[in-house]
């Protein structure tokens, strides 16, 4: 009897440890998710932090939601993205789309149309570094479900 | 009997699975390690993988084994630290220590003389985003086991 108390109290600290990792993986956003962007450049819900902003440079960490995506732009700078958690899509005007993971590092090309997001099923989070020394960023249309959804 | 052979088995498939997150926990590096840094600008072991670089910007993701660090140096154009893993330390000249843990934005201005890397119990990783455009970094003096320790 003493023995199945020690086994159950050791599969309850061990269920309760387990558990915790477990629903740790889903939430190991490093930075913060800031705040849910209201402008028109978007599909769906993102969310946005500046990390750090000056004349020269910007580093967003940008949260997109399954789905949500960014309007086709353009940055005359050029723009590198770092994947750090979720799934999801990079396309260049042209070519096909590419799955993103968690570890890839986009170069996005100065004034090269494109857009990024998430795939339908998964959420995606980036650091969004760009170069802001030769001008803004330029918004154009939004990306088509069909755009989005082609090559599937 | 029969109850205490399930619970046998159950703390041992959920051993197996904890012990695998508690394993896990030392190794979710984002970012390739990269290669073992050779030159003398460092104490101890630390690894670099540069991410992207071009005249105007770099980004490295970097590596430091417990009690590593850099030696003091400066950044002409400044440098973003984006801590992605571990526990560290950040001093400006002049200034009182930081502790970093994962999260953290340290923005090191301009000319302003640092050091960082791991605290003596931990691994430390972190993106280092620099503007290259107006000169290169300028490394200075190791930073003595005396400094490092001091404050703790």
């Amino acid at each position: 009897m003493k023995q199945a108390v020690v086994l159950f109290l050791s599969v309850l600290l061990l269920s309760s440890c387990c558990t915790k990792s477990i629903l740790e993986v889903g939430k190991t956003y490093i930075f913060p998710k800031g705040e849910k962007v209201t402008n028109k450049n978007f599909t769906g819900n993102v969310w946005l932090q500046m990390l750090a902003q000056d004349e020269q440079m910007s580093i967003g960490n940008v949260t997109f939601e399954p789905g949500a995506r960014t309007k086709w732009h353009l940055h005359p700078g050029g723009q590198i993205i770092l994947v750090t958690e979720g799934i999801g899509y990079y396309q260049e005007k042209g070519q096909l789309k590419k799955v993103l993971h968690k570890g890839d590092v986009i170069k996005c090309p100065p004034n090269v149309e494109h857009w990024h997001g998430a795939s339908p099923s998964s959420h995606l989070v980036h650091l969004a570094i760009s170069n802001n020394g030769k001008g803004a960023v330029m918004w154009l249309k939004p990306v088509t479900d069909t755009e989005y959804h082609k090559g599937d």
